[in-house]
């Protein structure tokens, strides 16, 4: 991957850390075993989170370590830790685990229409150099932003999706080859407009991240503000969410609002609006991308 | 009335005002007959809000003047204007319009459950003498609220709910004998939790304001904190509005929304958002009072 | 203590737990050496915080655990957990450590002037039975706010301030004597006008806890609102700290704001800032009595 | 001027508006006045804002009229309201006033440093065709911005500034004159890290328009962000100003804030605060390119 030719310099660098993200059967001493372990490895936790859900009983820890005192690899960090992992499953209830390295930038693909502010944003971060992202690729239904993503030195894919059920089927076949080349940590809609295929959510589960410009679950569906301006609210929102078979309704990771009056328009709400879409974007694909987010059913922990 | 025995001191006292409110079909030169009208009579206008709704081609506006300098009682000035008025009105599309004072409190009859946060912020607000409202009384379905109504020196009046539909309306009745003795400016339904029936919704219209602990149109119905947690949000809301036939679905004077994590339970929930419920049901409440409020439609105009 | 005449009924009653809470100087282990023990007592961990100041080399956490399963007493987990804080700490640098039940009251003495908004505001939130406080006494440099006391059957003590220092110090003395015969874990300053000496900042050092009307450190001093009004600013705050002898200028807890525009005067900022103080007060001081917040230097650290 | 490479769809067109911005000394019938003048030349207007400040005793509007069916041309509207403008001015305190065209853009020359979060930000707005300014030129005392201006076919003209007091003092009139070849509408400071002289905060009085990364008055000066964390307080903001000549405290358009944590090094602050910085600037500087913006002492009114 080449650098952007629009890269700017960054803030201080950040810390060079392992990150342990887990999820588990709730029991006593988890958390004790865990810090055992890392005790016992010589590690230097610098963050450390913690959610035991009652409803689902259910353990969710993320751990940040130091790096550099360590003199351990990634991998040898998850080896170690393996038999740890494998007393806390049960029976059908199997642990979710990883640990990752913060000096490993995460891959994207982002998908995208003719709206430009989010994509715009998103590059814009990522050149400035504190973002935890590399942009593998942008595909577009139409052939608008190919500039943009030209201009930051991003590879452009222009998928046309023709009206027909047949035609749509083969963009998305199309989509999703451009896509898995790259393996990416998260597939991003950003403004896609396209509504994704049952197989297409399962197969990339976890890792597509949808904007939705409305605050779920208001406004579900198609033309949110106008459904807003409709119903006279005080607050329009966005919501960025995992894309899942259910439309609109797959587990949130970030909303936010801004407050609008009886004098905006449709129009108003919509350019108003992007400003919300951004920020709830690129925080909730943020924390998405360091680990700060795990899933249980249709909600999700975020340990910011 | 006689005053509450836990009054307080006021702020330096408010500047004593006329306040003129119309909501008429628009065209061009409304704003030049009114204004000229005011300029005719010497009025100093402290305050002035207007808005043309291009949907339903409506003009809406509100304008404070100061009342010392004007030598005219408000019915002298009603009077005056009223020749005007008539210009501004077409066939079936009849004026809205009114004249008040600010030196002359509006009345309120509020209505309640058990839960008291609503009722105990809206009384302190009134005996911290800044709030433009006088209560008449406050009503309950059960009896634990009558020690805070009695410690602010509003009569309580308790009217029992019972679960069968004829004893149900008979209380309803009763309500209603209450409210109308006092012919309120509003009919507050501070977590009443009981819902209104169409003839009192009618008789009511545009008097009767709700606090619902949601943002509508999300979580409508009950245990909208429930629903909240069920689906996972990461902002909870509440909602002022009007009460109309429509359950949760009236004309919508505030909202606003606090942040809530995947740590938050249901009850956590309840808590917080009790906050917001004050917040906005005060503030949605004194627009209300300050006749900073019209509705059309199912949408309302606020003039704050 | 006898119950308030206004007390109203509970939300669902909260799990009772113990809180550890601890800060020491930092080094790796200490988790794991914390979570070992309560493991060793079989301790169900509800939520746990950490933090280490990579500036101080300081280490902070707190833990709440499940009272009802350890069948230990509050002081039996501090005896137990004695040896293993005392490894923790290094020479000059103790470790400051408690256990407490948050089934035991915390207790309060609440110090006010002329204006009750904020006192109205607690009084009500310890009512409604969902706030962890118990109000020992309140008292005023004026009487008007007795009744407001009284109707909540808490004992008011009338401490006149004259402006003379002798006479001054003189009631500050009796301040002192009145608050320390309930040796409460919070001296609240709501809204109380009178500048604490030194001595009795250093007395109640962590424990007095302030209301400023600005967001610090803008506009420290008296007339904040005159202040934020003469400057321009678009945002007007409150800021809840532990009084130290640096006025306005104590490790701060808790801050907000809320928006105002050039139509807003003195009075009117006066006004709406009121809700902002009440809040943020509430707020800041639920987390001193639930035991979130720890001060190192200036600053503190607020596990929410 | 041509077209940004990267350009993208703008929303639905606004409306041909002239906006009219006046602020005369106060006196009954102004409004009066300026609705009649505009209710004989037939204006429809679609939004009008008045304020009267009783300290100055100064009045200020802006009126915004449909300029299809008006049949005048901007200049016409002018010539028109001259004679009635002249009425309203005093010995010694002249009118201020102007009629701007909403179909012709504004211009901004914007002046950066090495740090390009709020110019990506503005150009990005631009290119969506929303946001109602044309960027003339970026003048940058470093050249690692040149490529951003480029990719959006803005001149980039890299102005060096030497640390001694004439080196700076000649590239301060290099970068003079290269914003006066433009005569622009705004010159926006988009963290530019250079202090205007005082002849060039005079030049271009009302036209200068800075970013300051904390939320006035706290925190003037040098490294905001430090300073914040230093003071430990719970909330940082960006405050949008008019430069002047005195640093950090001229006319504040908008400010907002972002809630921070214990846990937040002045690294996250600077990162956070950006998001901050961008939506601060973006917001005044739209305001004052729409002419919603007026001065008066060290403070504005803001018709938004």
């Amino acid at each position: 991957m080449t650098a952007s030719p629009l890269a700017q310099p960054a803030l201080a660098p950040q810390e060079h850390q392992y990150i342990l993200t887990l999820g588990c059967p709730d029991s006593t001493g988890i958390v004790a075993k865990l810090s055992g372990f890392l005790a016992g490895i010589g590690a230097w936790i610098t963050e450390a989170h913690f959610f035991s859900d009652p409803e689902s009983g259910w353990f969710f820890t993320r751990q940040a370590v130091r790096a550099e005192p360590l003199e351990m690899t990634r991998e040898e960090v998850v080896e170690a830790l393996r038999p740890l992992v494998e007393e806390l499953g049960e029976e059908g209830k199997p642990v979710s685990w990883r640990v990752t390295d913060n000096a490993v930038r995460k891959k994207a693909v982002i998908l995208v229409s003719k709206e430009g502010h989010c994509l715009q944003d998103l590059l814009g971060r990522v050149d400035q150099n504190d973002y935890p992202m590399e942009v593998c690729a942008v595909i577009g239904n139409h052939r608008n932003l190919e500039p943009l993503a030209a201009a930051h030195g991003i590879p452009f894919h222009h998928v046309p999706f023709p009206p027909d059920a047949v035609g749509k089927r083969r963009a998305f076949d199309e989509v999703a080859e451009l896509v898995n080349a790259h393996d990416p940590d998260a597939v991003v809609l950003a403004r896609f407009m396209q509504i994704l295929p049952p197989d297409l959510c399962e197969m990339w589960e976890g890792r597509a991240i949808n904007i939705h410009h409305s605050f779920l679950p208001s406004f579900m569906g198609a033309r949110p503000y106008h459904q807003a301006h409709q119903r006279g609210v005080k607050l329009i929102g966005a919501t960025c969410h995992y894309a899942t078979q259910d439309l609109d309704d797959g587990p949130i990771i970030e909303q936010d609002v801004i407050r609008v009056s009886h004098k905006d328009t449709p129009r108003d709400m919509q350019r108003e609006g992007r400003d919300a879409e951004k920020q709830v974007l690129a925080r909730g694909l943020r924390w998405h991308l360091e680990d700060r987010v795990q899933v249980y059913g249709n909600r999700t922990v975020v340990f910011d």
